[in-house]
C-alpha cells in the first residue's frame, strides 16, 4: 500500500472497542486512517459466553467492520483484512500475510488472547472463550460431550463426558459456568430422557479464596450463593498443574476426571513482532504508555485498551482489561491527535463493573454501591444491549433473550461442526 | 441400546423433512419411534444459498432435534445422535460409530449428498451447498476472496480472486449466482471502496441448453433475464471436467481462471453400508420402494424421501429429489404403518416448484400456470417462512429478510473461520 503523501496516515491494529472508537474520533480530514483486523469483524467479548452456552448466535455479538465505515463518521476510513505479522521501527510500515503498510502513527488496539502461564499442552486439551470461534468451539463440545453422555454406558466414561470444568473464578468463568449450571438445572431434565441431572457436574476452579476477586466482597459471596443454587459446586483455593486425555491434575497432585475444560484463567496481551527498536511488549504482554498512551520509547506509536499498561496510584497495576478503560483512552487519544499537542492526559472514570449469573441474576458494583438479584441483572441486560453495535445485533439479542427468559433457554442448541472438507486451493491463506 | 421387548421399534435415520413427518405421525402407543442423526439438527436446504450469501445466520434455518421432539405429538419419540456406519440386516441393527441400535423396522430418510460424477479431486477445489456447515464454508470462502481480491495488486491474481463460478444451473445454482449477482452489483460499490465493480465477475455454467431445467420453459428464459440484470454471465451447455489449483478446465479443452468454484451440479443418496444382504441402493444411490415405500427384497426397512426412488408413469426417474415428495411419503408410510397393513400406495400431489434470483424477484410453476417477478417472489417468501421450523425461525428469518430488502442486503458478512485449536481429547469423537 502506498502512501498518498498528502495526510499523515494513523495505522489501528484492532477493530475492537478501542480501536473502533478511536477511527471514529479522529480528524479524518487531517488523518488517514487505515483499520487492519485479521478478522473482518468486530465482537462483543462480554456475551462469548452466551455464545458458548447457545443463548446466542456468534452473528449477534459480530458486526462486519465494513458495515460499520459505512456510517457517517467512519466514511473516510478504511479496513485492510489480514493479521499483523511484524511492526517495523526502521521503514514505519507495519507488515500482514498481504501486504506492508506505511504509516505515520500507529495505533496498537489489538487487545488480549488467553494465557496459559506456560502450562505445557494446555491449549490442546482445553476451550476458551477470547473470541468468537472459540466460544463457538466450546459450544460444540459442550452440546456434544451431552450426547455422548447420554449414550456411554461404561460409568467411569459417563461420569467424565458429563463432567464440565470451569477454570478461573473471574466474570468470565462466573458467567460460563452459571450458564452450564443453567443447562444441568433446567435443560438437561427437559430435553436429555437418557441423563439423570445428578450425573451432570459443574464445577469452577479459583486458585485464591474467592469468586471476582477485581469486585467488592458482596459481590463474590452473591455470586457463590446463586451458582450453589445453580448446582454448580466452586473449589476455592486450588490451582490447575495440568489438563490431559480428559483428567485435570491440580497443585498438591489431587486428579479429576473431565472431558470439557474452558479455561478463563488469564489473559496476556497479542504477541506482536517488534523490528528495528528494543521496545518490546512488557509484562503480560502489554506495552507500557505513558498517561497520553504512548508507547514509552516510539515516537508516533500509540497503544490503548486491555494491551496498554500506564500504572498509577489509583491502578498501579494498570486499567481494568474491560471495554471502558479501551473506550475513554481513545477519545483522549483521538482529542490528542487532532489537536496536535498532547495535552489532555488520561483519567479512567470508573463506571463500576458487573457480572451475570444464569438467567435473570447479576451482581453489580457501582462506585461504592453493591447490589444484586434481578436488578442488577436488568442493568446488565440494559447496558449490555446499548453497548452493542448496531441496531439489527440489539434487537436481535433482546429478542433471543426474552425468548430465552419465558422459554428457560437456548433453543439454538445446535450442535454445528465446521465442515472438514480440505479447503480449496489459494496458495497462502 | 437394549429393545424394551414390548412395543416394536422403529429407527428412523434422518431427521429431515421426511423423518420428522414421519416421527410425528406415528403412532407412539403401538411403536417406539428412534431417530438417528448425526447432527443434532434439522435444516432447511432451501435457504442454504442464503446462509453462503451472508444473508441468513445458520441458526435461522437449523432446529435442535431435541427441540423439536418437545412438541407434543413428538414426546415419545427418542433421539439418537451418531454417524451410521453400518445397517446390519442379518442382526436388524443399525450400528453407529456410538453404539449399536436393533430394529424391528428401519426407515431410511438419509437424504443426498454432493455428485462429484467421479471427478478425481473435485471434492477438494469446489464449495458445496448441501450442508449448513457447507454453506458456511462457502461463505467464509466468497468473504475471504473479497478481501484478498481488495489488497491484490497482481493483475492476474486479481482477476482470479475476483472471479466466482457456480456450476449447475438448476433451483440451488441459480440462487446462489443470484445471490452473488445482488453482491456484486449492491454491496461491492457501498462495502469495498478497492474493488472496482467490473472486476467483479459471477458465472453460472450449466451444461444443458437452458436454466431451471425441472421448470417450464418460461421460468429457465425469466431467470436468464433476471439473472443478466444482477450482472451474471451464464455459459449454457458447457460442461466442467476439472477444478484445480484455481483453474476451471471445460470439456473441449477452454480454461477460466477462478478461486471460487461453487458446485451445484449433482446429488446422489447418502451411502450405507448393508450387511447380510444383497440388496444396497442403485442409481444415484437411492433405495428401490414399491409404491409403499418399501425397499425391495428388505423386509420391514422402508426409504422415503430424496434416497427413495419409485419409477411410475409420470415420474419415470422417481418423485423430484425436494422436500414436498419427502413430506407425503412420511405421512402415508405412518397411515401404514399405523394401520398394519400396506393399503394405501403413495401418490405424489405435485404443488409446483418455484427459484429465486436476489433480493425480490422469483418464478413460480404451478400446474400449468407460470408467473415471475415481485409477486411470485412474495409466494416464494411465504412458502418458505410457513415451511421453516419453529417461530422464533420464522420470526428470526422474517426480520432479516425485511431488513435486507430495506437495506440492500447483508449486515451478516461475518466471515468467521473456525477455531484452529486442535481439538481436545475425547478419543474416538
Amino acid at each position: 500500500m502506498e502512501s498518498t503523501g498528502k495526510k499523515e496516515r494513523i495505522v489501528i491494529i484492532g477493530a475492537g472497542f478501542g480501536g473502533l472508537t478511536l477511527a471514529k474520533h479522529v480528524d479524518k480530514s487531517r488523518y488517514e486512517v487505515v483499520i487492519v483486523d485479521r478478522r473482518n469483524y468486530h465482537s462483543f467479548p462480554p456475551l462469548f459466553y452466551q455464545v458458548a452456552s447457545s443463548g446466542l448466535e456468534p452473528a449477534n455479538i459480530a458486526f462486519p467492520i465494513r458495515r460499520e465505515l459505512r456510517a457517517r463518521r467512519m466514511r473516510d476510513a478504511r479496513y485492510h483484512y489480514g493479521k499483523v505479522t511484524e511492526i517495523d521501527m526502521k521503514a514505519r510500515e507495519v507488515a500482514t500475510q498481504y501486504e506492508r503498510i506505511p504509516f505515520d502513527k500507529l495505533v496498537i488496539a489489538a487487545g488480549t488472547t488467553n494465557n496459559f502461564f506456560g502450562i505445557e499442552g494446555l491449549d490442546e486439551h482445553v476451550y476458551t472463550m477470547k473470541t468468537v470461534p472459540e466460544a463457538v468451539r466450546a459450544r460444540n463440545a459442550i452440546l456434544g460431550r451431552l450426547e455422548r453422555g447420554s449414550l456411554e454406558r461404561d460409568p467411569e466414561k459417563r461420569r467424565a463426558l458429563l463432567t464440565f470444568v470451569v477454570v478461573g473464578g473471574g466474570p468470565a468463568g462466573v458467567e460460563v459456568a452459571g450458564a452450564l449450571g443453567e443447562m444441568k438445572r433446567y435443560i438437561v431434565p427437559r430435553e436429555y430422557p437418557g441423563i439423570d441431572r445428578d450425573e451432570v457436574r459443574v464445577i469452577l476452579v479459583e486458585g485464591t479464596d474467592k469468586l471476582l476477586g477485581t469486585m467488592t466482597a458482596a459481590s463474590g459471596r452473591d455470586a457463590e450463593t446463586a451458582l450453589g443454587e445453580l448446582m454448580v459446586d466452586i473449589y476455592l483455593k486450588r490451582t490447575v498443574k495440568s489438563v490431559a486425555d480428559g483428567v485435570v491434575t491440580f497443585a498438591g497432585g489431587t486428579t479429576l476426571e473431565a472431558e470439557t475444560v474452558v479455561w478463563t484463567a488469564g489473559v496476556t496481551g497479542v504477541p506482536f513482532h517488534l523490528t528495528g527498536t528494543e521496545v518490546q511488549a512488557g509484562r503480560g504482554g502489554r506495552f507500557v504508555v505513558d498517561e497520553y498512551n504512548r508507547v514509552e520509547g516510539l515516537e508516533g506509536v500509540y497503544a490503548i485498551g486491555d494491551i496498554a499498561m500506564h500504572a498509577d496510584e489509583r491502578y498501579p497495576r494498570g486499567c481494568p482489561q474491560v471495554a471502558q478503560p479501551a473506550i475513554q483512552q481513545a477519545r483522549t487519544l483521538a482529542c490528542n491527535l487532532n489537536s496536535g499537542n498532547f495535552t489532555r492526559p488520561f483519567s479512567y472514570n470508573d463506571k463500576g463493573s458487573m457480572a451475570t449469573i444464569g438467567r435473570n441474576r447479576a451482581v453489580v458494583d457501582m462506585g461504592k454501591t453493591h447490589f444484586s438479584g434481578f436488578p442488577a441483572w436488568l442493568l446488565w441486560m440494559a447496558v449490555h444491549l446499548m453497548s452493542l453495535m448496531g441496531m439489527r445485533n440489539r434487537v436481535m439479542v433482546f429478542f433471543n433473550w426474552c425468548l430465552n427468559y419465558f422459554n428457560f433457554g437456548s433453543p439454538l442448541r445446535v450442535l454445528m461442526r465446521p465442515s472438514r472438507l480440505p479447503l480449496p486451493s489459494f496458495r497462502d491463506e
